[in-house]
């Protein structure tokens, strides 16, 4: 079957490779409906994630239908159209025991490499589901696919990073104004946020966040920091969402923007081991740091019926619709910033 | 000066009454900007409530600007623009120690008469306020007069009523779409609810919940507990919002609308001591109930935040808008429907 | 095998019933090490629970170790020492997917007749265990068998009285010092109660509750409404939980203790379908009422934490320990309040 | 009057300062019935905290009983028997309203020096107290001095480190076991933790976390990370509590011992700017970091319930007991680790 493939840094291509098969008693087999390009597959495309091996498929967001499914799987059976969550989670080991998915010891990660499980990609023609149970979510064909697939991952991630703290009323800041960063928008206007702000460089990606409800702060025109302190009467932020990562740049405003017990939920995937934590700053103001891997299945339900009840919608982030066969160029724009998110359709 | 005054059963009149002056150190001396008649007024208008005797001037919703302050209040001058809470609450007795102020044994209600402590009305040019401190709120002058003064009663009481019980994505019936009720209805889609639903037999309301964001069941043309489960795959509601009270014929729908683990939150005020409670069916299916005096110091700081921030809305409710020297007329209308909601303005 | 069965009212005897055996994928088969009475056994015994037929086995309370299990079952093994939820839970419909296990469209209680499920009971050798995954939880060696059998009923029972509405230092009242009741104590000390006030007629049970923490409150000494405002300055009680059930007389008391905004947790089972709710009274003061079949499966791996650390222990309500032969005297003298709580061996 | 005054680094003595007087009608004059010598007071001692000037007096623990209040107080009234929060709390700024008054503008601690408004310590014969309402709390004569100065300080402060995020069974570590890690190991236990584990080099100490019910991890004897892993089947701590500050180095083990989603609460004050945040691996196994000055005023009412009911008790902290005059000496044995902890009697 016709996959994504990674080649070498800065390429990517279709090709063939095998198809998969059900492998253990908890696998489901899908048929891809829709993928996704992930900004965390431009780790991947820059060479940067080291178990990913030239040959290797790509891809960890998608749409499909169960093709089949091993004998233990009881949620999902052949014919359901289902999202897949990104990783994967068994539902048995102590960390999924207490709903800390993030953390199972057997999660896997689709389409990145021998450390996350050697996992086929998504961006294919079918993909194999471990622990299916737990992995999938059902969905009705009323539900477009654009829609649905954002609840497994950057939908699902931002809503981890703002559900747990907020309390109606509350101003939210979001640094980074990429698609986690306009999911976390639109997750906080959704659920009662009060004044929300983002935070960015582009103009045009501010524009999308100021669209979707929230006040742009673009550091070129303006200091984020003290505007935000005279707009809330010297108080900060309550709730800051950190939606860049990388070296940390972002963290450092972040730290600023969050008011007295407020809290820095950091989405960015981190590609440094370290960073200099602002401690007696943050003691003073009793800030609150939190930093993971998001818990898809976790949150994955609620964000489901919010989109099916038409509260939340995040479809709009597309930016692109092409074929699987035009994958290579859309890895390309979405690299150049040239394109916000790129959806494939394999057909 | 002027104000509503009760003169019997189904009569109000404009009339003249002594100027309220500073009684304690904690008061406040409020000019009305806007006052509004609220569904419990009918019961006094009704002759329904003990205490209040012909002669006393009614009403307990308010906005305006405070003239006049008592050495002890800290928190408002003259001159600040403020919403005031139907309840008052003193902030130290033990009730209020634990946020209960719906019990605060200082509390009083303006213009209802001799049992809730006797204070005037706020359908006048001005109203003593005790225990100004908590009983009132600062606000913006941005913020429309007709928009702030629902966060003093029931815009408040009906954010108690959803609030304290919602996840977001759950399901959530409103039985009785009458002021209350439709800001339930905006409360629940503002905070995240899932699908929303709206009983009455009134199509004029339900077409206003309709446009809210719920769904109407009108029992005059589907039974509403089977659409319901229908709708929600044989659940039932997660949150169901009794707005009516009376005798408690709402309550029966409420019950059964209630799923497995659901809460019954009543908001309605009873006009009888006690209804039959459905002990086994409950039981067995594990549904809470709460009815309670509404919590509205409690929640007025939140509803303000999402109200300035324009999260949040519901001045659409006013259907009228008239002088207080047309309140008698305004009492009718509200009396026999002809009006959803009745504004006043003293000036 | 041998197993207690019912006779008819007032009769339960030893004799035997045929092996149990795997019959759907997800049972696992359990040889019983420790079973145990329950007051709820009593309906049966009083002949009072319908669908409970002459011939059939009792029983509901037990720990043991698995023989076998289906396909299906990940959770456990053969040899595992497991403990027993009275009721088992799919894990699959939308009331166990939303952790409300009690409401489960698929769960049964052992040994209570036809309409839970005509499930063989666990006063016996051996039972089947249906859904095992979810309705069985692994024990280490260590944890006494009397001890860990009452996180699979009353303790988890009592739990989910307490637990969910505590907040550390608040009052709690206990009507009814039966072992649930006593369970309730239990639970209250050990997360953090403050004062513990309990209710009964009975001066020995009482007497036990003195010993675990609580304050004795009998009606026959003193009017313990009066007086456990009196203790609490007026106040009430935040947590009531009523342990009796019935035709709901204690319900009475048990609103009465409640302070403003308390919760009354009533855990007893009613034997009527309705009781007489004092709506204006719990209005005024807003008193929540939760009534509920326990959610077993939802607590117990907290509890059973509690007790491997030593935090929390229920065994010393154990007054008899009897084989498995003297279960028809155990259920007398149980009967006639002549034993707290009855342990039975197959051995 | 006298009081204990700081002459320079390691020199405190007894001298006569003058009578404090009420300032602001907010004010409350407290005799003082009991001081205590924290351990932030060594900070001054070592002369390490800028704003304390030689002459100044020291000391933020005390119980008292109010001589004299100012017009706006309403709390407590002169006669009343009170400890006073380590810091005070206006509760009217932006941050009070939210109760994080630990980050109030307006706030101050006693006998902290100029940077922390110049207030008079409370190792002294009668102490200033500004913003009494929110300042002080009555307490009842039952109740030893010893165990309520704690309230105000050091108990509630293990307080906040554990309560926001304890469910119960949970497991704990705390790493530091001084006064504020012997509390919070006492905090724990009383609010239902399940494995609690103690960290510190001193085998006295930790002899002591150990009859408080914490299993005792001597970095001289065994690895603290290793041993707790190994009893937690690999899981590592739910919580943990940090309660060294300093420059950072117990942080480090604080992070190890952190299973994921864990949370560490660090309570110890840091003496430098920054430290190194582990950010991949705390990314990787979602781990949360909450830093703070204590929010007593938040968890006071709650720690005095407790203690009064008898649930918690701190006063086995004290090692010494001298009379003010012997303060002196007092400073000299703490600093010196010959006391755990030292109350003052000014009489």
């Amino acid at each position: 079957m016709r996959a994504v493939i990674y080649e070498g840094p800065g390429q990517v291509m279709i090709g063939e490779v095998d198809e998969p098969e059900l492998f253990s008693p908890s696998d489901a087999l899908v048929k891809i409906e829709l993928a996704a390009i992930c900004g965390s597959d431009l780790h991947v495309y820059h060479g940067a994630v080291p178990g990913v091996l030239p040959g290797m498929s790509l891809g960890h967001e998608f749409v499909g239908r169960v093709l089949e499914t091993g004998p233990e799987v009881k949620r999902v059976k052949p014919g359901d159209r289902v999202v897949g969550s990104f990783h994967t989670a068994c539902g048995e080991c102590a960390a999924c025991r207490k709903t800390r998915y993030f953390a199972c010891t057997n999660g896997m990660v689709y389409g990145y490499g021998i450390a996350f499980g050697a996992l086929g990609g998504a961006q294919a023609e079918k993909v194999r589901v471990p622990q299916a149970d737990l992995s999938l979510r059902k969905i009705p064909d009323a539900l477009p696919a654009e829609e649905a697939i954002l609840a497994g991952d950057i939908l699902s991630t931002a809503y981890g990073g703002v559900r747990p703290w907020l309390e109606p009323g509350m101003s939210v800041a979001v640094v980074g104004a990429g698609p986690v960063g306009l999911m976390a928008v639109e997750v906080a206007r959704t659920l009662g946020a009060g004044s929300i702000y983002a935070v960015d460089f582009d103009a045009h990606r501010l524009g999308i966040a100021e669209k979707r409800g929230a006040i742009p702060l673009n550091p070129k025109e303006r200091d984020p920091v003290s505007h935000l302190y005279r707009e809330t009467d010297g108080f900060g932020a309550d709730i800051v969402v950190e939606a860049v990562g990388g070296e940390g740049k972002a963290l450092e405003t972040a730290f600023k923007l969050a008011g007295p017990g407020g809290v820095v939920a950091s989405l960015g995937v981190p590609t440094v081991e370290t960073f200099t934590y602002p401690w007696l700053e943050a003691f003073t103001r009793g800030v609150r740091f939190h930093g993971s891997l998001a818990n898809v299945p976790r949150w994955m339900d609620e964000v489901l019926a919010l989109q099916q009840a038409g509260r939340i919608s995040g479809s709009w982030i597309f930016s692109h619709r092409l074929t699987l066969d035009e994958a290579p160029h859309g890895y390309e724009m979405f690299d150049k910033r040239g394109a916000v998110k790129v959806a494939l359709t394999p057909a």
